[in-house]
This record gives C-alpha cells, sequence and structure tokens, in this order.
C-alpha cells in the first residue's frame, strides 16, 4: 500500500469508510477553484460514490442554445473525481467516454451520479449518469482511473 | 475573429467553404456564452477543422492543482464543434471520448486543433489534439458528430 | 413504430416479450455463422439483455499466449447484439468501447453479460460484464445501438 | 512474411529499428494462432506501424449477413498490436474505442493500417483505419496500449 507521506495528525483523518470518503471531499473541494466557479454543489459522497449537481447558467450555454457538452461532461468528470478519491489516495483521470443522449436545457439543475463499477489494484472504472430534474438521462459517461502516489488530505 | 456581432444578411452567406466557414464561426461565436466564459479564443478555422485556445486561469485549476480534466475537455469539445459546423449545417456531438496524457499547468495556454478524420453523410468523425505552449501534447480527443436540423446562420 | 415488412406468419412471432427475445435469438443464431464458428453458446435472452459463453481454444491465443483481445471483444458484441435485437427489430451496433482489466486464460470459459443501459428512440446503450470461470472480471464493454429498417425474424 | 517458424538466434536481434520491426512481426506472429486462424496476413510493418488484411468468410458473417463486428475489431486489434509491439517491449492494449462506419460485406477483402499516434513512456495511443478493397472506410479504431515486462523476442 502506498504509505505516503501525510503531514496531517494522523489522528484527524478517519479510518471509517464513509467518514473518510466525506473527509477527502472536504479537502478537495477547498481547492477544486473550478468546480466552485461553475457553481457545482456535492450533494453526498461515499466509498467509490459521489453525487453532484450544478444548475445550467447563462454562461453555460453554446452556439445551439443548449449546455454546452463541455461543461456537462465536467459535471460527470467532478463526479467522477469525488468517487474516486473517496479512498483518500491521490487518483486521476486516465481517460473518459461521454454519451450525449439528450441536451441539457437553460434553467434546469443537472445531477451526476457516479458509481464504481470496477476497482483492482491502481485501476478502476467508474460510470457517471447525468439527468435533469425531470430525470431525463441527459449523458452516460464511463471513466477509467489510475491511482497515483501521495494522499488526498494534506 | 472573436467580435461577435454578426448582422449578416442572408444574402450574404458566402459560398466559398474557406469564407463560409469563418461566417459560420462568427454566427456560432456570438451565441457561444460558455466557450466566451471560459475565455477560449479562435485562431483560425476552415472547412471541417478549427484551432482554438484558452489560458489556464486560477479558477480552471481542481483539487490536484491542475487544470481540471472538464477544462481541457470543453476547450476540445469546442475546437470540434466549430470544425464540424463549418459547412453551416447544425451538427451535434453524439459522443466523445478523451485520452488524459499529461496534466495542464496554471499559468499555462492550450491549444486545441480540431481535424475531420471521417464524413460521410449526416455522421463524422473529428480528432482534436490539445497541446501547451511548449507543444506536449496533453490530450487526445475524438468526436462523432451528427448533423442535425437547419443552418448555423441565422 | 417500424412495422416492416414481415413474410413470417405473424402468428408465429410471440407477443410476450420473453417469448419474443427467445424466438429473436434462435432465428438471428441460425444465421449467426461466426457466432457458431468461434463455439460460442448462449445461456440466456430476454428483453434487453443476453448472456453467452465460450471456451477460449488454442486457436484463440495471440502472440503473449493469452485469449486474443479481439476474440474476447467480439464475445461481448455478440451478447450485445442478442440483447439490443431481442425486440424483433434489426439493431446494429454503431461503436463500442472495450476495457481489459485482467487476460483470458487458455483453458478457461469466458462468459458475457450484456444489460441494457439506456434505451430511447432508435438508440440504445448497452453494458456487458466479461468474467472468467472464477468470476474475475476480464473485460468491461460498451455499446451504443442504433435500430434500423426491418425485423429480425424473417 | 507470415512465414512463421523463427529460430532467431538471439544474438540476431536486429538494431536497425525497420529491421527489428520485421523481427518481432515473425516471432509473434509464430505464436499468434488466432490471427492466423481468423486468415489474416501481415502486408507491412514498421516502428509503431503495422497493415494487415483479411478475407471475409462465410463463418465470419453474423445474422444480419454482414462481417461480424467482433471480426472486423479484431482486424483493427491485431494490426494494433504489430505495431505497438515492433519496438520489441512487450505490450498489451488497456482499452480501445471503435466506430462502425459501413458495413464489411461477404466476399469483400478488409484491410486495417495500424499507425502511432502517441507514445511517451509506457503509454500510446494508435489508430487504425479498416477499409474494404474499394477504399470505403468500414470502422475507426482507436487503442491505448501498455508497455508491459519483457521483450517479445524469445
Amino acid at each position: 500500500m502506498t504509505e505516503a507521506v501525510n503531514n496531517v495528525n494522523t489522528a484527524a483523518v478517519p479510518e471509517d469508510p464513509q467518514a473518510l470518503a466525506e473527509a477527502v471531499a472536504k479537502s478537495m473541494w477547498a481547492r477544486d477553484r473550478a468546480a466552485q466557479a461553475m457553481g457545482m454543489r456535492i450533494d453526498s459522497v461515499g466509498p467509490g460514490r459521489a453525487t453532484l449537481s450544478m444548475p445550467v447558467r447563462e454562461d453555460m450555454l453554446n452556439g445551439h442554445d443548449i449546455c454546452h457538452g463541455g461543461i456537462t461532461f465536467a459535471l460527470a468528470d467532478t463526479a467522477f473525481a469525488y468517487a474516486c478519491n473517496a479512498y483518500n489516495f491521490n487518483t486521476v483521470g486516465a481517460g473518459c467516454n461521454i454519451e450525449y443522449l439528450a441536451p441539457g436545457l437553460p434553467g434546469e439543475t443537472l445531477t451526476a451520479q457516479a458509481v464504481e463499477t470496477h476497482l483492482a489494484g491502481r485501476n478502476g472504472i467508474y460510470d457517471v449518469t447525468v439527468r435533469d430534474s425531470k430525470g431525463t438521462v441527459l449523458a452516460l459517461f464511463r471513466g477509467k482511473s489510475r491511482r497515483v502516489a501521495g494522499n488526498v488530505i494534506r
């Protein structure tokens, strides 16, 4: 296991997986300027899972007057990041795939729910479903994660 | 080119493919609030191709202090959008794949170059390479496009 | 709904979704020379789902002495085909993604389980998990389907 | 080139990249029972590239009477394998994506041309174009490779 140097008082890093996931999310969020700037909100996290939501703002619309596909992706990708980092091991996205099924409309709130489909050693696969407030599935995202050196909580 | 106001009289829709691509980009950009908000710039467009760039701002950094993968994706996705819409037929992204090869660092400027790999009927495949200012390849993106009803220039 | 000309005595086409799925599989299998040649077996089918298995033969090994990745893909792709055609509408694969997680070993029997993750109009997304006889996940496959003209049962 | 017996004396492992690629292909082919069984032929190899072809046999047709998508994938995947192993470092496919653009018809000969789009450290991205004898693009495949321990030539 990658015991990495960790300057946090180790007594403050929870052992319980659910409490750890929440502590990790809090730590990441503090530095996650992009997610904050995009107006995202963490609804819930747990070991290998995360649900985030984001209102579709005017400045998120593209030239076809729908939510920019890159913004929809960014929401899914952020949910993926919180899900795969929840064990407190620094984990990055190696590659991702997204299928756009329906557009995100102005004024909607999008929710991205990430689940862990596979995890073995350093490599994982996480699936994220993006829905609007009516429950319509807007996009399906699959991300491959890879654990790197170090812990999230500093 | 990113001066966005477009009062084009439909009689002025160019026939020349290069001029048409530029007129389409101007028309889309006027409404592309997301790309503008992310500080992107259209460097060049042509039939089936586009090159865009974007400085990595502080509010684009994620919890690991690198450019948020969703923002990198959004730049590639926008280049894809300008490339595939260049013929003046409304075209949307059906699905996309991205591989992250190296991180985008704070203070860098990212460039996304989109080319048309395949186009037949309503369906196309576009490949986008994202590089930093040193020419390091940060990500490879492949997008599948589908033409829908209507023209871009209104 | 695409009522296509169907020369089969319509009284022989079941209405019950489960019975229909089984009748479709029987009809497809009769013509599916490739799946037969690869020694596959249909374990079960139902509306939007299918499970197939295949022994790893000597002539399926590649230059690294493991099951050729294309053969593993073919098994997953076939399960996908039976799952998405189960409604008796001709459906083809538009694009697929596979992640290889562990190798298929000589002498093993691989099982591919396909489920319907999304279906709306003509477009669907199906997920296939390939495991060996120990239950180890060897590969995860995601296929995008598109309905075309006609029915499967002739 | 598909004469497979390889009695190479390790002292004969070539230094010249082109000669090395050809020696590696010869060594892999000797053990590549799956590619041989599918009637593939190596047309050419070089550092990071390979072109293979394969006639569409009767036992390769699926339930819709076209070349089974898994067989088309297997051809592309094999070209990928020969391209990425050409440096004599054992390299495996980590994940692949394929887009099906047109069907492979009975009696056709398919050609798969693999090129190296990116290679850094242990990780590479290879693109494969599958065409029929008329030059029609049937499929576009993108593979991610990862180098593992050992050399190809034994």
